[in-house]
């Protein structure tokens, strides 16, 4: 690795990356934040509270050794549930009846925030995080993701479907409670319409898929932090965020629509152990992650475009640079991140087993 | 204003912000930040201290009624300055001879971060902040800036120069001092070339200056914050912070190169009042700004782009939602914003005068 900073260009998009090397911070200096404090309030996702939170639309309920999935009436709360999604109470989008249409003058294009808000409690243990979590709990979580997704794309003006978490409340988390949301938006969002346009430009130009190529050349670089069968998990070549990660199928699928038995197992353990060994390697830091997958229109068989989940821990701030340019600074590079994320994913793993 | 949340598009780039007037939140919802704990730390910005510092690049003295401006020489440093321009001691980007030629894979694409990050130190005064300057001392500050920005532009393999502020540790500030930085990059920046191009496809369309459109337009909108004989304030229809606001001049101009004497005590008058508005308002919050300028290759004379200044208060965390997806939720409607600073501008006016 070069001792001079660089500029790096991601993969795919016109993002540029300043890899500060030459005064690299390595995982010491980032701080153990203190945990946060308790606030003595009572939790709205957890068992026993859930008339505090609206009808669930989505819960999870043990029955005859297997899984009963059921959603609320609007008297009845479901009690003893393993996964539990609801509407946010306080909703960016919220569903209307009829579609929205785009109006306003040229330069002041508007249309209703038509769409849905939704909240995944991911355990009914308060504190059962990704990188913590027992591996059968953080199956059934992502079973419920795939399917608040499917259930989500059916409406018709719904074009895309966000699932992310933060995590920490310097990530942006409200409450503490382990859980995912989900925004369902009637338009393709911008990150995800850039990302398709390249991957796109790069299967006509050069055949094949983006993601294919980049998770075959990356296993065997020093940015390769996890693999098992189905996923790779690795530090990316221009990171934004300091010990940033993407966990990646090595099968070619373009949806979460498409995801097989075998991927969601594989899945689970990626997640499970880098997110637990980012935890143990920088004190439980705040994170925010999301998915990206192909958009309804898109179908669920593009040839181009890879589904995955994209990591960013929160360890450093945006500032007048970043935001004016859409350049970022990143103070530490990817392959330093990798190794050190590689150790901590193999402690990791001797735990989980 | 409607009482449903709406979705917004920017004048020009494909960027959507979901304004959320259905729970909005007023001044009153930002709690005041209590000040910065001093730390005791000696101030390496402070007069006396030049020491701490690179020898200064640019530095204005006061002599003989007016003002020269110098530079240190290795070993010495300058005293009883007005302003004081340096290298970043950890600088993202540094000069070197050669100019950067970018090199590696498709799919992984570098150069040597080859530029400049400089400093611009505002006033010898510590707490000398646009948001309460004297008129005459922030009027020296834009000058300098002025002087740096063509300093930097004259070197061949700078593309673009960008000037931007950090105030407040939450903002990104390190130190407290007031302070502009300055990074000299060799290539365009990404939301650069958006603006860019789509001011030329603007202009290709509907013929004329987008932004000169705009402030046409914003004028005698809701969205008016202040203005004066050469430029107007406004919060922007599809803002993607809470308070933020652009400082536009009225007279098409694409390049800081081009700013008249007129435009200098205009810009100086519009920056302090409204900074200060926004001190008054909101208890001093932490804030970015960064200019918005023509790159060098397009010349001083675009007919299609218009130079700006865009303050973005920071009042929130991106989350997973926003980091993911590049759609922005902002809880303070720009009309709400507007009226707003409005008031708090006026006060500030009386004070100023």
């Amino acid at each position: 690795m070069s001792v001079h900073n660089e500029l790096r260009k991601d993969y795919l998009l016109n993002r540029w990356v300043i890899i500060a090397a030459e005064r690299a911070k390595r995982p010491t200096d980032y701080a153990a934040r203190p945990a946060e404090p308790e606030t003595g309030r009572v939790c709205p996702f957890c068992p026993g509270n859930e008339r505090m939170t609206p009808p669930a639309t989505l819960v999870y309920l043990p029955r005859d050794g297997g899984i009963a999935k059921e959603r609320d009436s609007d008297g009845l709360r479901h009690r003893g549930w393993l996964v539990r999604c609801f509407a946010n109470l306080y909703p960016a989008l919220r569903p209307e009846a009829e579609e929205p249409r785009p109006q306003g003058l040229e330069l002041r294009l508007r249309s209703r925030a038509v769409g849905f808000h939704q909240i995944i409690v991911e355990s009914p243990n308060h504190d059962e995080h990704p990188g913590n979590a027992r591996l059968s709990q953080l199956r059934l979580a992502f079973d419920a993701h795939l399917d608040l997704f499917r259930m989500l794309s059916s409406h018709e003006y719904v074009e895309y479907v966000q699932i992310f978490r933060n995590h920490g409340r310097e990530a942006g988390a409200s409450l503490s409670h382990a859980h995912t949301q989900v925004i369902a938006t009637p338009l393709i969002p911008t990150n995800v319409m850039r990302e398709i346009e390249a991957s796109k430009r790069y299967h006509e130009e050069e055949g094949g898929c983006a993601f294919c190529k980049i998770v075959e050349e990356e296993r065997t670089s020093q940015r390769l932090i996890y693999e098992n069968s189905t996923f790779a998990v690795i530090a990316p070549w221009a990171s934004v965020h300091p010990f940033e990660f993407w966990v990646l199928p090595k099968r070619h699928g373009s949806s979460l629509m498409g995801v097989s038995d075998p991927e969601k197992e594989g899945f689970v353990k990626a997640l499970r152990l880098s997110l637990g060994g980012l935890a143990r390697l920088l004190g439980d830091p705040p994170y925010n992650y999301g998915f990206h997958t192909s958009p309804k229109s898109d179908g669920e068989h593009s040839e181009s475009y890879h589904w995955h989940l994209e990591v960013y821990p929160k360890l450093g701030i945006w500032a007048g640079f970043e935001l004016s340019t859409g350049v970022y600074i990143n103070v530490t590079p990817p392959e330093m991140a990798a190794e050190s994320l590689r150790g901590s994913v193999e402690a990791e793993a001797e735990v989980v087993g």
